[in-house]
């Protein structure tokens, strides 16, 4: 089998970003990758996700790409967080290495709790490494303009990492 | 007439599916097919859907394939779900015979249910088979978050498997 | 300027029908044309609509074609209709010789209201001909998960009948 | 690096205009423009936005095109109109030359504001010259279902302004 064989030509890079005083914000979907089968037919490998990178400010306007931390939403994640209302909230939680010999060493858990007024949500990530013997706090205030963006992108981009939209050229099959 | 003219490349496969403790469920679009008419104009042969497929647990992390069941959704069966609210029911009726000879062997019930505390739904499919004497029953629960994934993934498909998404050709006519 | 030049290729025909006892409608999308202008750039010639065919029934499970009529709603239109609630109604009234000198000759309106229970709408088309000295009615009942089918179907069919689906080759201009 | 490099093609004009008593307020998308990056990869340099145009009336069914006005929605403030309620105000303020020496000199501020009954919108742009010392103001009522067009269109519209529909030939990354 073959990776990857989708679509060989260049990524692009579109990220949304919020930046706001202590940290940034930028979200961006990262696409499925497909193996041929048999028949020349593909079959989704790795499904995809939608990236939350944030970064801490490190001055004004500034932000320090080099202490990012990332949090990759999954298909249900993302479903999660587009049915939220304006008074919901939604805690994630992930381990890089689960099901390997490192689990538990790195925990990452996203937290997006609403405004008392019902005009935004806080997006928090806590990230603590248990090895480095770090914790990294990430806080980012989006307004409801912000969060609009964030739900419609990830509705759009929800069927695409989900590989949705590569299923065009499907013939049908007997109707049960 | 040639059949399936649309798109003769492979096809790809990209369910999304939910594992559950007693049953997994994996939906996936199927569309229609299409046949050329007079001019070179493509018409729509038989309609598409969304399939469902159930599978029982057959030990832990474990589904069995072989007794699996399928429930194809039309689009206004896909309608009627996009269109639940957090406390509605739904329930569909097929026979997969309806209109043959064999007529009512076979009679499949999709149910719809939505929990106490509105936070997801039971999603039962029902098969009994008067010729095998077989009751097949699975129940799959869904969390809100998987239920907002299928119905913005079904939301998505509905064009497709309408096949709308193919009417970019078509030059207008008079207005009426 | 040379009409229709955006796709050569044939129409595709995907109508999406609803047949009760006393009438069916079909919907179908029909996409804008464009004229080229200088510099190889394309405007919008006619605007695109969604087509709305009624046909009387003529026995059982049978509609006579021949005693169709039509009614076109404009990208305006459709947002009136996707915007509609559960008990909210909705009237538009069409004359196809409009400016013309055969102008109120035909008088078309097109009702849609809601089901005492609010689970649906009746659609009905009134066609008024003074020439013929006709008054042709078409009341078609449609079910919650129907409408829904029109409603998604008929934003997803928006952007293309309004042309911005082909807006993809276009360059950024200064911000202001 | 080159601009503009994704589609060399023609641009395609298909605005949807509101054409009222006082006043006509045209919208259409202005995708954003990239850049090539190293590996042949894309970068997005100026992001997209939703333009309105708006145009004096100057006789019946006569608008002042000379007299237009603009104003550059940007993926922001498209997610602050589409997240509006029937009751819901929004109000935006630019300055097309901030962050330069003639910054102040013009003020542009768009305001949509609720109609009594909740059946609509005050659409309103004024634009403050303080070179030119003019002051003009353009007030357009839209419908609420010309404000469902706009939302309608405006959702379809964002993903592409935001640079997301050239997603597609993207590999993923390892899972975070």
């Amino acid at each position: 089998s073959s990776k990857d064989v989708a679509k060989p030509s260049g990524r692009v890079f579109a990220p949304y970003a919020i930046f706001k005083g202590r940290a940034a914000l930028s979200v961006e979907p990262v696409l499925p990758t497909f193996t041929k089968v048999e028949h020349g037919n593909l079959r989704i490998d790795r499904r995809g996700s939608v990236m939350m990178t944030f970064m801490p400010a490190s001055g004004e306007r500034k932000y320090d790409w080099q202490k990012r931390q990332l949090f990759a939403l999954s298909p249900t994640e993302v479903g999660s967080l587009i049915s939220m209302g304006s008074h919901d909230s939604s805690e994630f939680f992930h381990d890089p290495s689960m099901k390997s010999s490192n689990a538990g060493q790195v925990r990452k858990s996203l937290s997006i709790k609403p405004l008392a007024e019902g005009n935004g949500y806080f997006i928090t990530l806590t990230v603590v490494n248990t090895i480095l013997n770090t914790n990294d706090r990430f806080v980012v205030p989006v307004t409801t303009a912000e969060f609009t963006v964030l739900k419609t992108a990830f509705s759009f981009a929800l069927p695409h990492i989900m590989g949705w939209d590569k299923l065009t050229g499907q013939a049908g099959t007997a109707a049960e």
